[in-house]
């Protein structure tokens, strides 16, 4: 069952802040699971978190923290001071204390980090260095990383010690006396290992890892392909820097997906249900002036052939089912596509094999489409000529449809761009104009026997 | 780096099995992760992989099975008999023998569950009752459940013991008596905490589990929301069936997402670059069908005034911008509405409130759209109440986008549906048809004007 909370308990926390009892706050706060605390939170006002921060402990602080969502992770910090907030601080993992920083004011981050103890602001400027969708920005410092000549026995007594600080043990990383990735070892193995073994010969050397400047999609690419439950970043020298583990690896996966949900549809990444009026039209317009441009494109198309329409009106209630049915079958080309691409599955020497296919099942479903089309309009115009040219024009949009759902997101790939988000676009464009060109065209060749 | 391997590497693996070389395959097995090889084993020949099974060790065999796609199984399970198909089995997890034999012909399915031992036919037989995609059918049995009256020394003692036969042992989960789940421990509490102390006092009491029937994308949602590396599946009397680790979650989250985005463009999801074109045909043509009669219904709406596009043309050139633009600003509101319903942050009581800011918006951007638009059609067309009437129809396509995106995925919600995958077709379809219909109705209504 999903665990979901209804509002009266967001009521009885509310009683309890006013009531300043912390004794059985603390009691609330461990009968929920943390992020679902967090929601509750996310809920009351301003003045009522000032309270509760006041009465809750700074480890308690911390997990409510690390679990808000961005936006309420500012306004919770807005009530407190830096001496109360760098408390917190020594509770959280440092990925999150950078990321929490990042959405802090310039002015209050700078004072923050400066407050800190010396070696804490070495860590949070040397990970501040990283983007934040890069493995480095994801990593966190805190993880357990061993010298390959300890012994099992030695191995198990660090882990009891260092254990409390890292979130997964798992899995352990082997490093050298240069502190190089040497290898990895499950913490079931050394359960289940002779006490005097050197860790060095249990270890797998085979390690899968990326590099701090490595793309986040590239971290969880790896993490899913190698089913692991957290990826070494280690720098060029081999030099171990930090760790991903797998939850934060799901967020990146959900984050990237639905980030290629929302930008296919011309959706700023940015906007939610809860934008205003002003940032979403701020937000869309853009995408929708791009569209506008394009829409031209194809109305001049059909502009050209204004005096063939004249002639033959109803040239203008089907040139809107030749063009819409070339997106459409475009569209299924350019998703088969874009899952191969992404997938790695589009072998080089076979585009020009899977191109003519993508032809022939074009041309196929332009056949069937078409001939149903012609059909229709010949009860509708009883013009055996006009179903004939819908018959051609489908055919050959679908033909077009199928050239450019093929080519171009392998193009745009090519180019570095994602085709998942830009590719749409394109094809549906060069479908509507040259669907519109393809069918008003014939007519216009052919008028003399689309009138007799 | 991805590590990827190159085609040399599989020539190579042709030579070793040419030349019967078992300790050297044992080598070359080891030098890769499972899934690397697995893939350069789907590269090779029939023949060479009964070569190949004749070479390597039933754990190998059993590894490979298990990293290799459904399609690749099936030829590697060809070239086995049963006997040695069965102590393959015996290295694999049990749900991984399910999904197999899911996968095989049904005969030799009955042979094969007939041929086991009676205790692993009674584990496999109630594995196969749960669909593919519910928790049961996701779940494994191999995990470590430990009784809560155990102390910490005896804990680790029973961990030694069973790790080896399960995947994951950073979560342990805690029963009673009677097999009920009662709780769960990370390792590292009980490598840090005092010998003697019994596992009961120190299990978190908090266990989010799911029950067999649930969607495997319930369970997804619940390992993603509460960051588990493992979450348990439970009967309804709360006694442990199996747990899902976050491995086969992370593939649940991909897979669903995929088929989202394919559905969403009309591409039946057991299609790939691989299928044949009659297949790819079969499979896409129904979806073409019913765009195309849909796209009918807007062709239909142009054909009610056809006397009106006669007299004047231009109408003709224009109102596919009306339509598309129409269906461009839907498809956004649409996206913003599914991406919340999937996070369940719609509240009810804020529907309205929510329809109105879009239908705000909608009416902004028509406005600013329509105003390019009309600019653009005056130079072309130099008629002042031809761009009135564009400026007028955009807004009014807009504020229809603006319903229909907002309220079709909230109905197919209501109604069970999808709406990531169903609501698109519904809301280009009124645009299209309401677009033609507001613009050429309002052209009909001031024709006399139009043509002064």
């Amino acid at each position: 069952m999903m665990r979901k909370f209804n509002i009266e308990v967001v009521e009885k926390l509310r009683c309890l802040i006013a009531a300043s009892d912390s004794v059985r706050i603390s009691d609330f706060i461990r009968h929920y699971p943390a992020i679902d605390f967090a929601e509750m939170v996310s809920e009351l006002e301003d003045t009522e978190i000032a309270g509760l921060v006041r009465l809750i402990s700074d480890d308690e602080l911390a997990s409510l923290m690390e679990e808000s969502e961005d936006r309420e992770r500012i306004r919770i910090a807005r009530t407190l001071d830096n001496r109360r907030l760098l408390t917190a601080f020594e509770y959280m993992q440092k990925d999150d204390i950078v990321d929490m920083l990042g959405d802090f004011p310039i002015r209050r981050r700078k004072e923050l980090i400066r407050l800190m103890k010396s070696s804490d602001q070495a860590i949070i400027n040397n990970l501040l260095k990283y983007p934040e969708d890069s493995a480095g920005g994801l990593m966190t410092t805190d993880y357990i990383a061993l010298h390959d000549d300890l012994t099992v026995a030695d191995a198990l007594d660090s882990i009891r010690h260092e254990g409390p600080k890292t979130d997964l043990i798992q899995t352990i990383f082997v490093i050298d006396s240069r502190r190089n990735l040497i290898g990895s070892i499950s913490l079931r193995q050394l359960l289940t290992a002779p006490k005097e073994t050197q860790i060095r010969r249990l270890m797998d050397a085979q390690v899968i890892s990326v590099t701090p400047e490595a793309d986040q999609e590239e971290a969880a690419l790896l993490v899913s392909r190698y089913d692991l439950y957290a990826i070494p970043v280690v720098s060029r020298a081999k030099q171990i820097l930090g760790i991903i583990t797998v939850d934060d690896i799901i967020d990146v996966i959900i984050e990237e997906y639905n980030n290629d949900m929302l930008q296919l549809a011309g959706v700023n990444v940015e906007e939610d249900l809860n934008s205003t009026w002003k940032e979403s039209v701020r937000m869309r317009l853009p995408w929708l002036l791009v569209n506008l441009a394009t829409a031209f494109l194809a109305s001049f198309t059909v502009n050209l052939f204004q005096s063939t329409i004249q002639q033959v009106v109803a040239l203008s209630a089907v040139m809107t089912i030749i063009s819409g049915m070339g997106g459409n079958a475009g569209t299924q080309t350019l998703s088969i596509l874009v899952r191969a691409l992404s997938r790695q599955e589009l072998d080089k020497k076979e585009i020009l094999h899977h191109l003519l296919k993508e032809i022939a099942v074009g041309v196929l479903d332009g056949a069937s489409c078409g001939a149903v089309t012609a059909i229709v309009v010949f009860f509708m115009y009883h013009n055996g000529f006009l179903s004939l040219i819908v018959l051609l024009a489908m055919i050959g949009n679908m033909f077009v449809s199928a050239i450019f759902g093929f080519l171009v997101p392998v193009i745009l790939q090519k180019c570095h761009a994602d085709p998942a988000v830009a590719s749409s676009i394109f094809v549906t464009t060069a479908t509507d104009t040259l669907g519109f060109f393809i069918f008003l065209g014939l007519a216009n060749l052919t008028l003399p026997l689309l009138l007799r």
